[in-house]
């Protein structure tokens, strides 16, 4: 497989109306993207606007279903950053994405997890296309790191060096 | 490793009284199962049955233990008819299953997580013999897409072609 | 990669004032740890101590900041000890820590997911250097199993033998 073009997946980004976040800042305790082989793990990703969370809350209580999806998008832009950075500052040696898990913070009895998770999902989809495509959980969770309504995580595959 | 034989896997579903279901249809954002070298991940699995979520609703709050091991074992089930269909409709090159995480929709204090993941787990076993055994989670959430009371997720390992 | 020293880590381990728990028994229905060409993939630890689930219930509901991080400490400790048993009992192999993904009991609303998971991540850090530094998932969940405040679960790169 050829890998991406990352001058082309950064214009489709832009064409989009969106821009790539700033990578992740490495934290003490762990890193935001490990590459062992072809697999990249990329570290959980809260959806931060301006330094700040994105939409705090729970779904079904104080964050509506628009609010979610665009947490989830924009989880998935940090996600799709951190792993551009710890491939090089590029996008090329990237072949697929592979997994992708959605956490959102919900209250019981909540059920559109799937239209929140489709924020991150589609979005993938436009940027990377077919390779863009993964397997995918989307589960309700009692609560996530700062607050937030979504946290996704996600495996995707690379050539190796 | 031989890989496995798709008549005899398809044999013992059946005398163990169960049927393998069809293939979770692929849907617009996301896909069933996605192969990578020798890894295949599968997508989150929630219970079925006759087109409805079987069982919806928490454990521990209108749904009973043995609901919640019908749904893991119906989950299982269909986390292994989405890998033969993504194998191109055998198990054949399945070498092993690897990991399995069982979300399920609980209260809190919630205690009985293993015995409901033990549905999924011994069918795995009953199915594909020693193979089928895998590393587990099993964790308690808040809601599940749909209502369903669990979610399946899998990993397995398959003969690179 | 050269992979790592049994002796040297067994030993940074006492240096800590901690003790390598006896490795996770084997259960009927699923496995400890599984290997899988160069991954390991650790199964869920709950913290453990005497026989007992330590520390029960759920943070920010009976269970304190200290009393989450010493779960999630335990459990990293079990997670090594399931994965060096699984090699054999030996850490020859290891080669680094990918992922990790810190489950934690807690009520709606709690934010401190970070600090828990943080007493897993350094002590890996601390015992295994900059291999031991991983991909990470923190996630408050509604219950887990036999009334544990943390699961966690975590994925290791190992030499294929």
């Amino acid at each position: 497989m050829p890998g991406m073009d990352d001058e082309s997946i950064l214009g489709r980004i832009q064409e989009l109306g969106l821009e790539l976040p700033a990578p992740p800042a490495a934290v003490a305790a762990y890193l935001p993207c490990v590459i062992h082989g072809s697999l990249a793990f990329v570290a959980g990703q809260i959806a931060m606007s301006g330094g700040e969370v994105l939409h705090p809350g729970s779904l079904g209580d104080g964050v509506g279903l628009d609010e979610g999806i665009q947490a989830a998008r924009q989880a998935a832009l940090q996600a799709l950053s951190a792993l551009r950075e710890a491939l090089g500052g590029s996008f090329e040696r990237v072949e697929r994405i592979l997994q992708v898990t959605v956490f959102m913070a919900s209250v019981p009895g909540y059920v559109d997890h799937p239209k929140v998770a489709n924020g991150a999902s589609e979005l993938l989809a436009e940027i990377l296309g077919e390779l863009g495509r993964h397997a995918r959980a989307a589960v309700g969770v009692s609560s996530l790191p700062l607050g937030a309504p979504v946290e996704l995580v996600m495996t995707a595959a690379v050539r190796a060096t």
